[in-house]
């Protein structure tokens, strides 16, 4: 038998959450299911390896935890750790649903893991964060809470550090599994962000990019196809102008020289870039950007934004 | 070289938060040092898989969505699937730092899973819910949810349905990783109740005991030995009387007698008979209940109360 190639999917949060959308269980339930079809499919043909975003889920928790004075706060660590729980049960669930309208033999193997990731206590981001996370305060409130604070058009909000992210901790049990074709769910939210110190893994009050985290993941198990899926149809030059213009096959060169000219915002877009690129020029293996429903399409190399040499 | 025997520990509530304790996160770490302390030495000689459990993880997170209005309330699945991202991280870290103490060769192979168990949509216990979850209401805020409610000495209560665990669905995912010697984290607060229908896995409003749980993973791995770890010494029959008489090897047919005249309460005791006795029965294998500080005692004979022939 032939090894089946391995392609790691990163999900964006919309898989989910989508725009305008509260977060309902059904919501997330049925905006899963056209993207878990197309796993199901991909999953006869290639070992899946499933990663995602929590944005939405981070804030929902945050906000229940602000409203809440009778439990303890969570730190952000543990918050990321319950969002793990949650989505990874709901891509699971679904995209067993989708395995069983497939062929209904059951024999997939199919696991999803509790992942932590290893950042640098010296990473600059420590010094100065910058990623907003939660619900927004009043000025008065945001003045005596223990955060650090932007202040935005809707009101002041918490910014932690974004560190990037360094190893996964689970990566040689990931491999192990890729190498009994396991579907594997991992390393949702980016990972939970922990420094090792002597003896001991500590995690930090951080968010760790999903789509960096994920590159680095592709990485270490060495896949074949780095897809990163979101609700855009790919990387726009002059995005939002009259000359906007989608790349389809764009060689890294060009696509560096892109992000020097500030093609790609930093919130969105260029952390997705920069993933896709740490990942072909350390491997060399196939990268695409797309959306959530073109993935299969830019697998077989028909949709997306994908480097070439 | 000779395979190691497996054993399945599952751990009470009180290995995360004590009695009098409201669960903060650093006394959730802090009450889990000894005991992952132990499994960390026994990991060496056995192939571990580790099962906890979530009640007051699942209250506080209940009460926290009570109180805030901003954000859909999840099912209990899903709350269920939190708890078991939050309490698999803290136990996966928490025994990291033990083994990293222990020898730092950082060579084990380990992961925490999110595990759902299949329960029949046609058991009983739905039609009666029991078991009483998160926080108590005034009369008339009770009148106004759409629960079952019970009347309690501090007000009023949900209960809901908790079903029997008919099998654990990664049972097979589980079964490949002990094989490796992973050390399992898995079927965290009795696992996530779904139903099986046509084509269709779908969660259920319910919970399941722990400790019946962790008995049919018991059995579906034939663990060597099963292990029911809390904050008792082991079995007692006339329990809080002058005539209180720890058990300590306790003939099958001698503990079916003591179930039958009502020694073991429904709440408590009673679920880890009713596990110990399954195992035991269907395995021929060990099964222990002991004290969470005896852990490593018990698994050597010397402590806890054990089945015998």
């Amino acid at each position: 038998m032939g090894k089946k190639q391995v392609v790691l999917i990163a999900l964006g949060g919309n898989a989910l959450i989508q725009k305008g959308q509260k977060g309902t269980a059904e919501e997330q339930f049925e905006n899963l299911k056209s993207t878990m079809k197309q796993i199901a499919r991909l999953s006869k043909k290639y070992t899946v390896v499933i990663t995602h975003g929590n944005g939405p889920q981070v804030g929902n928790l945050l906000l229940q935890q602000e409203s809440c004075h009778e439990v303890p706060k969570m730190p952000l660590e543990i918050i990321g750790a319950m969002t793990q729980g949650q989505i990874g049960y709901m891509i699971e669930s679904s995209l067993d649903t989708a395995l069983m309208e497939l062929d209904n033999n059951g024999s997939q193997l199919f696991v999803t893991l509790i992942t932590y990731v290893v950042v640098d206590e010296n990473d600059p981001a420590f010094q100065q964060p910058t990623k907003p996370i939660g619900p927004f305060y009043a000025e008065e409130r945001a003045a005596n809470l223990p955060y650090h604070m932007v202040k935005t058009d809707k009101g002041y909000r918490r910014v932690v550090a974004s560190p990037k992210p360094i190893a996964i901790v689970e990566h040689r049990e990931i491999k192990k599994l890729i190498e009994m074709d396991f579907i594997i769910i991992c390393t949702g939210g980016g990972g939970i962000p922990v420094i090792r110190k002597e003896r001991k893994f500590r995690g930090v009050e951080a968010v760790i990019d999903k789509d960096l985290a994920s590159s680095v993941l592709a990485q270490e198990i060495n896949a074949d196809i780095f897809v990163v899926a979101s609700d855009v149809e790919g990387a726009a030059i002059h995005w939002g102008k009259p000359d906007q213009t989608l790349l389809r096959k764009v060689k890294l060169g060009d696509l560096g020289r892109y992000v020097h000219e500030g093609h790609f915002p930093a919130g969105s877009m260029g952390p997705k870039i920069e993933a896709v690129i740490q990942f072909f020029q350390n491997t060399g293996n196939r990268a695409v950007i797309c959306h959530l429903e073109d993935i299969e399409k830019a697998i077989d190399g028909n949709a997306g934004t994908e480097i070439v040499q």
